[in-house]
């Protein structure tokens, strides 16, 4: 089995919690014992994962980051999905990152989302951050519960889910329609462009409705992970008034 | 005159068009030719303000952040306001950041602010992060335009504003309201917790409403900056419905 090394308390927390990749090994750093290190050997302990003590340069050099927080496990590939589309939702949300190739921003999209309801993720295979160990630590380990579809050809992906009934809506500066002013409801893909170029021109055809978020004053630009945040959480939000965002 | 060396293109470029502290130079890295330092060349012309090419290492000594863009600028102090309450707003719109110590998440919220219309921001002077150069770039310059008040004393700023007529609404993960099924709208300041342990019990005390953000999923937690956007953003969508945000 091919393996990468996940690092960090919360992406192997939730690795293990999630259960959907082989943990082949925890490793802790010897000087490490707190609370949150017991709670991770009690839970490897209960999936019958083994626990490795290693020095702390051993692990940071295992772990390839500074950010390990004494915490690393031997795990198999992150589980993408064949489908984009969740075979269990009515109305699915689905969350398309076009070209971010910041890990910090696809994992801040995406633990966004998993708080959001989005029911899975689109990212394009090539040029573009993927699911690395990187981008779980900056979801906080959210990655490992949300459902990943790497699309080869990302405008045929969605020119697929438009067939099968899914509207597809892309975050655009110039985009005349307010995000507060269109519905958000049914189902719905969310498509954000990368940091410097936003929505490429092949995936922007692509989209149903071209909708931008409303800003004040001289400086007008959120960062790329709040804006997602924000639409996001506009879904969210009616699809909560109507009652339509339960499986 | 007290100076400070703000740093990085937003920044200084804000700062400039801000027109809100003294620039006493602006130093531009030897190697650096683009559109965007051009750009700033002039704007520092158009307000005589001299410009000195420097070498990179200067640079980045004097910046004391590698993060400097090519960029710096000798400037005043940053002019913090006398009165929480700006003079010309009916419905004025506030955000408190009780205790946000990571300077990229006060800067992270302060860009946010911007946009989403607020009037004005409050910091307790101690034991948090204040508007500084490292703040200002983390805004990407947006806190060269914001309102920002250092409270001796929070909870009892918290107190005089609620006697002007100013409802203080606390971000609290234990809060029974949904920030959905809150009014927003009106005189209003928004309290946000810091990092760790969210709002003080002395501010906590002083709030009229404990609001919380919903969130599905196994990873209950949002990151500050963005927990931040979304409950601002809730707001300026509520008081745009109203209509009840123009000055």
């Amino acid at each position: 089995m091919k393996t990468e090394i996940l690092f960090g308390i919360h992406p192997v927390m939730e690795g293990l919690r999630a259960g959907r990749r082989a943990f082949k090994a925890l490793y802790l750093a010897q000087n490490r014992a707190d609370d949150r290190t017991e709670a991770l050997s009690a839970a490897a302990a209960s999936h019958g994962v083994p626990v490795r003590r290693i020095s702390p340069e051993k692990l940071r050099s295992m772990a390839g980051s500074e950010f390990h927080q004494g915490v690393a496990a031997e795990v198999g590939p992150f589980p993408t999905v064949a489908d984009p589309l969740p075979a269990d939702a009515r109305a699915p949300f689905l969350l398309v990152a076009d070209s971010v190739v910041d890990p910090h921003n696809l994992g801040a999209l995406i633990r966004t989302a998993l708080c959001a309801g989005v029911d899975g993720v689109i990212l394009p295979r090539d040029r573009a951050a993927g699911p690395t160990p990187v981008v779980s630590k900056a979801s906080a380990g959210a990655m490992e519960h949300m459902r990943l579809f790497l699309a080869t050809n990302l405008a045929r992906t969605l020119e697929d889910l438009k067939k099968k009934g899914v509207w597809i809506s892309g975050m655009d500066a110039g985009g005349k329609r307010s995000i507060f002013d269109s519905d958000l409801t049914g189902p719905l893909a969310i498509v954000i462009g990368g940091e410097e170029k936003g929505l490429r021109p092949l995936v922007k055809r692509q989209c149903d409705f071209l909708i931008t978020i409303p800003q004040k004053g001289p400086v007008t630009s959120l960062n790329a992970s709040v804006a997602g945040a924000v639409v996001m959480y506009e879904a969210f939000r009616q699809r909560l008034a109507a009652g339509g965002n339960d499986r």
